[in-house]
């Protein structure tokens, strides 16, 4: 049993995914979003990747969510902020989203054998669960704009970290490097943030709040699966 | 100025080499044996794809070295060992040299404004004399059959933490990630070095000389430059 890591989408190759347990991540803030509106009752998430696909698929019981450079979307009802996407807003909807990087790794990995949504908030409790498989994991970064993000990075060392917990698995040097990183640092983490231009970027314009939340670890037992177009809570 | 740093060949982009200083590093071994020849005396190195290439070359003054799958390729005068080239045996000669991973790399860095051969043994003089040009630096990483390697990205991290020392210089997300690593771990680098499956591989061949040697430090004040088709100290 092997994990390997890809640091962003565009080194993804589709063909390379065949078979595998793929775990997506974009910490800051796509994943963290679909995890918590799932978390909070939310029934389904269809990530898009255009914003005129999101607004063709409004209704009644849709809420629009995403993000353009980390901003709200015009004529949508939320941003990208986890925060935003609390029980009484989101239980029993469902969710159309769309975002820079996270939609994009997941659709670039529709190949896979299985697709999960990996966030720090629920890293433990999906590493406990993909274990159990028994295959191959391809842990798939986001990035930001198609380049290698600290913040990502740190979340996949996270879940390489919680894996080799359950099971002590073969790692690439990648993977290897994150989980590293992830168990010389974890009572700092932060230290490692601001060296990410993402998270600089995030502070400047004033989403401090969404870093600390997204960046709190193993707090939502939810396991996002995408099958078919569609995120569910397995 | 800016540093960013590449994780393997593949990743490379050539049109964004542009007018960007490039360090290649292949630390096991290409560019350690590059930098150990010219050290002891090599006029120049000739890099080439090609094992044929390399024997069309051969002169009486003439020495072919290299390797394929970590060993001596039949025909060849020296593998790809920098233990081998001995000031008496390279002084005054020229060195023909094809390597998996490093020749590659040079190779694909063919657009960028220069390019200077990198490696643990002369990271500091190159670090200081390249930086003396205040243009965006790449390091390109050949990383191992196309597949990011824990011991070029080492050695990255220790360029880029000498640069830092001289001036310091924005760096993207993977460039912080390199630095960091190495300053945390500088005093116990083997113990990262013991999760990079091309190590283990050397390991296994019995190259344990090569990889200590590879890993000193600052020992060696030659700045390898490529500049048509040809590598000579500056």
């Amino acid at each position: 049993m092997k994990i390997e890591l890809y640091p962003d989408v565009s080194s993804v190759n589709e063909e390379n995914l065949k078979d595998k347990i793929v775990v997506v991540i974009d910490v800051l803030r796509a994943t963290s979003v679909i995890t918590t509106a799932l978390y909070n009752g939310c029934l389904e998430v269809i990530p898009v990747l255009e914003i005129n696909e999101a607004l063709a698929l409004r209704n009644n019981n849709t809420i629009l969510g995403g993000e353009r450079r980390g901003l709200k979307i015009e004529g949508f009802d939320f941003s990208n902020s986890p925060l935003e996407y609390t029980k009484d807003k989101i239980e029993g909807k469902r969710l159309v989203f769309t975002t820079t990087n996270g939609t994009r790794a997941i659709i670039k990995s529709r190949y896979s054998d299985k697709i999960f949504i990996g966030s720090m908030l629920n890293a433990k409790f999906l590493a406990e669960y993909i274990v159990k498989f028994g295959k191959d994991i391809s842990i798939v970064c986001a990035g930001t704009n198609g380049i290698f993000s600290m913040d990502d990075f740190l979340c996949a060392g996270k879940i390489v970290y919680e894996i080799n917990k359950v099971k002590e698995v073969d790692m690439t040097d990648f993977s290897a490097l994150a989980y590293l990183t992830y168990i010389k640092n974890k009572d700092n983490i932060l230290e490692y943030l601001r060296y990410a231009s993402h998270y600089r970027y995030m502070l400047a314009i004033g989403l401090e709040q969404d870093i600390k939340y997204c960046f709190q670890e193993d707090i939502l037992d939810t396991i996002p699966i995408y099958k078919d177009g569609k995120i569910r809570r397995i």
